[in-house]
């Protein structure tokens, strides 16, 4: 991915406030560590998911290569093999562990992956502290390396919970707060008392700009900003909730093909899906495992952890279909959506809040935060797209088919990492990033 | 598919050109299979390719199914279970053999099949010569049957390709014309006389529409036409020749990942591909198996046998893009394409052929016919798509997603089946159709 | 294989008698060929199964490869290619197609293979016509030719089982017989009417001389004959029939693992064994697929198309243990085993026969012919044991691990080619041949 | 396994003895994982291998299950989805973790199961210390709990080995002793000098009697002792070495296949085997991993971590062959075989040593310890061997198919744990134990 500035940017800031936003980045990282033992960073219960231990080194490569190899003077690698071990997909760096093959090395232990942290968490600190001029292309790549940083917190976050699911012990990440006497019950959500109705808001159709066209920071994959043409559409004014959702199951949404895409049909009877990843029955009571242990389902919460196919049948059974990422990008910039009132990652909540009982019907909620919102559009490059020359090249546009685009950020997303023209990608039956449902209809449909 | 027509579409033709029609598309499946042994009627070489047996079955159950079962009184089955033998994919209509296991079925033999075949052609062609009345529905079935069996005609043309290029015999399906001396080897177009330059045509940018918009027949994935915004871009005016293709093989277009889907490389790489499919070195020369055997490659037709990786890559090198389906369609409307000139399945050349040595640098050729062209355009619904009710809501529908849209028809498509708006589609890895390269730039790329 | 003459074999037949032998046995292969349609010779539904086709071909590579290219002047190879596509596992011999793709082949077709055929029965005739001395050599590997092709002949019959029963349609290999006025369910045995308890026989204990004694041929793996001690044991007079296998059935032995070898009960498991492969119960009936189609299932038959883990268990819920080959050979010699009404691949029933009602009970019956019975050893080489050099070194040494011996022949097997010391072998797990279940036990178990 | 005493068996011994054993025993387990970080506990990095972790555990389960729930009047379960979860493949005590995905759990953690350890240890000494006098029952359960325990430290040694070598960083296991002034390098044997050649060694042919005629403990699949009738063999006087074997890859042994089992041969080409597990060179010198770390090949000590395929190539190589397992027991009888000399878990070197240089040429040597040695015999159940009752039943004589005895014991066995009699058993393509060859030849061969 190319760190991309629009022509107004303005200078990067002055070198203590980097810094200051480095070690803050790198803290975060670490704090969502925290409360993992050591076993906890090493396994991969599936190829999606990689060890934390693997994330905060890949994360600190990341750095010691594009950054310190290159700019800093004299730096001295922490560890000749750590490239081999902690490359992720760059085939411009060399070769590399099979990402299959992550979860199988014990050895670097998380303590050694600290003191790489701490290694090159110093050698930042000392490149950023010098007075020596660095040059514009040092700035673009420290602001990448802070994204890139913050993708993978999200990463840790989602791979976190599907390794402490896969124990029988259903372990809680987030322990009760006994200051707060709040219960892990409380703090996913249970409260099921104000369902509020959906509504529908209109977009009227016209000629819109999408893509990135702000200050600052964007991926390449935001670029260029270019006009689309939408016809007239209206978008549900919240998520599609549990209770939305246990109706399509309860009326045998899992069992019937007429809404299903057939590849995704044939995978959910394969693999026997009859919920979303993470529910379990008990009972007659659907539970779900969450950062907080296992869990009554939250009927007012958005539901989550769906794939493509699960979101489009569910779509198609209530009569409607997801947006295309046009339309949620012009609906989100017609309708304003900010961060404000989402649920993000620093909440620690790490789990989509339902709507508020007394939400605006007129205003439309959730656009930002809570959930990736899938959309029906295949991520593909915009016009005008190029890679990057050398190794970044390979960042984003190699993924540029047979994925599908998300859009919006989760509650596992940094506030300050999403924008409105952020694109998220995945493959139509992933189900382990906290992904939703947004339904949107076309006028006469 | 759901069989479409537009307002003003006159009444279907009287029972006699019906009649003529379904008999001329019927003896075509038959007679494409005469050049085969019985033993070429029965193999799967791999999970993508029919057995031509059951190609010829499969479709004579559509119409059983679809046509005598629900308009014929007192139509007989001819086989109890036959359904089971030969429903493709249509969960609606029970159980069924499983994809891969088409190739180990011996039995019906090939003259049961036959007898299959003329059985539902008796009592097709009774109830077509009856006086009585048929509703409207039985007609839209009746012009869906027909599509239908063209689908599968172009099918079985490449699917006996694929068959017979297996056996190290590498056979011959055409032979030599004795009579007109024609030799398998000018069949095979291997004049490399005449390379000409590719040219760039300009496409103003606008809103154009796209879909379905004329008289007559279309499928359902074809509607609604609909305004797309397009920007301005050119289009090559031929199709990219296997003389442009070698230069990037020679460039080393194959070991360069740089011009590659990550996807798409890893596949490249674990399956070893050096050049198109049917490609062989032999003694420093490329050759290829085609329908009439092997033949060196010929330099100035157009290259075809390759994966949308492939398609992609080539373009990365060659420093452009590939059209997206609206441009495609765009430029199609624009330059006027007409299926004159192109090469299709009632030539029986089975083979994309050059470019004329004269052909007008001005004008846009090949755009129907010859090669199906990849687009960089996942094949998803259009606007106000619906899936028609009951069985035929299967048709398309349940395909739109992780494929990509090719467009124009190949050497392999009956003539009068193609349409502009026509949308064909593939996962971005098959190679065994008829497939080929437009190239697109935009302005200022 | 090494083709082996005990040191008072006789020399060989004079050249008339080896061509009328070899004309025999070819004739007998190509007439098991007969009922098939050209379709039938070509399928490969699961990876132990060869097409017929390729049967026929890789027999007759067999005496191109090794007499006719070594002892025939000047003779003249049918094909350059078809060492490479009819080739069985001979490293020795040159690359091969893979097994896996036998059934992918559709060239050449069966009629080329009986041209193939035609040929070389030609050349080998000339050959053993002519009044050239032919070295020893030679005569052994003619006698190892025929035993070879008689070895086919029995996969032939099996094959062509597997082949027929995978279609729905259930064909019959074997027609009605009309002048006899014999159908199809009495040949399949399906007269229930006199079930004889089995007895048990006793064999003193001692030591016992196994392994080829006799005069003329056998095969390397039958040597060196040694000297076993054997205790006193009893081994049942009869085969295991459908009746006793159906009380196992009902007694839940396919749903209790403390009959069952590990890898057995994970593999039943895997794959939902109930019963012997061809059983299918309709109606609470049970059917199984035969060579006379579908039939009832006659109750005094020998059950047979059991794996080795199906015996094992069968054996441990009746208290009692298979056979070691020791104690079997041991017993069909203290017992005087001979081929007498036996069923053989001649008889063309193509099935295990009941024993008549009126069998000595104080006799032990059905030790040759009918069904090849599992036993409790490992197949390894016999004390003494040398492969041979060369190609044919490969013939039975290099399978001597992961097996088990089977013994006796079956209903499939030509009753000229079957010794007492005959050791035929198979993985664990395999069903599709005529294998079938003899009970031993020791004196004090 | 069925703990089994010979009829002239002695009283067991009194408790505090037991207590004493079981102590020891439970702390060497604890011992083996001392040198491991909480990271190494974890991980499973191919099928074969447990996280030791798991071992820690299921050896745990094993008393709580068989002795604590069975005997201790009010024994707490420390935790009711322990069983589940380190059940190893007991159907007979319910469902279990997929033996494939023991290396996905994080949890619980080392330190939970430590306290599991603890918890179940102070059970134990409390019933062991009581005056309560138990049934004699129990006290063979104790005694193939402590049996059962002293396997999964082999395990231990050799699943601990394998976790570090798939790190690129190679940790040493055994870290080099300051004190002693021992360098890893010496503790790994790489002392070269003194190749003494092998002798052969004459057993006379007789009736012999194998499996367990003394006194004490063994496991049910020694049993019953037989007589066997073994012709005149010869045996090597020590096990092959690597420079033996550094001649056989020299010489092309891994690039003919004239050496090997078919299935042997289509495995190492698959695998593109080179030389025995662990080993890799570097600048044309052999190295392999250790537990002592990255070493170099020492020429003299006897070659391990071979599969069954590679001992038996090798010996046909040779020119010889694998004993039997009866020559084998024979042989270790006839000669004499004791466990001194040999090398044994409890020396801590894990690796088998080299002869001395002054090691006697007329005697037999390292029969037992060292490393396993691979017999050319299946295991199979003695004669009159019968499956205990219940879930110990499923022990040993579920795997009774498919796999080839070991015998003789090796360096990673605790030396009081082994006998002449034990079976040891593996398939034949496993080459993560210390596995050895030993070399034999019949009288004529």
């Amino acid at each position: 991915m190319l760190p991309a500035y629009s022509p107004s940017a303005p200078a990067p800031p002055a070198a203590p406030s980097w810094l200051a936003r480095y070690q803050a980045v790198r803290a975060q990282s670490q704090a969502l560590c925290a409360p993992l033992l050591p076993e906890d960073t090493v396994v991969q219960p599936m190829i999606d998911v990689s060890p934390p231990k693997w994330h905060l080194a890949h994360t600190t490569w990341f750095w010691e290569t594009f950054l310190l190899k290159e700019y800093a003077p004299g730096y001295q690698l922490f560890h000749p093999d750590y490239a081999f071990l902690f490359n992720s997909y760059y085939n411009s760096l060399g070769s590399r562990v099979n990402r299959a093959d992550r979860g199988t090395l014990s050895r670097p232990p998380l303590a050694d992956v600290l003191a790489y942290r701490a290694h090159v968490d110093a050698a930042l600190a000392t490149l950023l502290s010098a007075e020596a001029a660095l040059p514009p292309a040092f700035y673009e790549l420290l602001e990448l390396g802070l994204q890139h940083e913050q993708q993978h917190q999200e990463l840790l976050a989602t791979d976190i919970k599907y390794i402490l699911s896969t124990s029988p012990l259903a372990p809680a990440y987030i322990e009760e707060n006994e200051e707060s006497g709040m219960r892990n019950e409380e703090l996913a959500g249970a409260d099921n008392s104000s369902l509020s109705e959906a509504s529908w808001l209109a977009v009227p159709g016209g000629i819109y700009r999408v893509g990135f066209q702000e200050e600052g920071f964007c991926f390449d994959n935001e670029l260029a900003a270019h006009d689309v043409l939408v016809a007239h559409f209206e978008l549900q004014n919240r998520l599609v909730t549990n209770a939305d959702y246990l109706a399509f199951i309860d009326a045998g949404g899992y069992h019937d093909f007429r809404y299903w895409m057939g590849e995704g049909w044939d995978l959910a009877q394969a693999q026997g899906w009859e919920a979303p990843l993470y529910w379990v029955k008990r009972d007659d009571t659907w539970y779900r495992f969450t950062h907080h242990g296992l869990q009554p389902v939250a009927l007012n919460a958005p539901v989550t952890h769906i794939s493509f196919y699960e979101a489009d049948a569910y779509a198609n059974w209530a009569g409607a279909r997801l947006p295309t990422e046009a339309e949620w990008e012009t609906a989100a910039r017609y309708f304003g959506a900010t961060t404000r009132g989402g649920t993000w990652l620093e909440s620690s909540l790490l789990d989509p809040q339902p709507l508020p009982a007394d939400a605006d019907p007129a205003a439309c909620h959730q656009l930002l935060g809570d959930c990736w919102e899938w959309t029906y559009s295949a991520y593909h490059a915009y016009p005008g797209y190029a890679r990057a020359a050398g190794a970044l090249g390979e960042y984003n546009g190699k993924f540029m088919v047979n994925q599908l685009v998300l859009r919006g950020g989760s509650c596992a997303t940094p506030e300050n990492h999403i924008r409105i023209s952020y694109r998220n990608f995945f493959h139509a039956d992933k189900r382990w990033q906290f992904t939703g449902i947004r339904l949107a209809r076309s006028f006469n449909s």
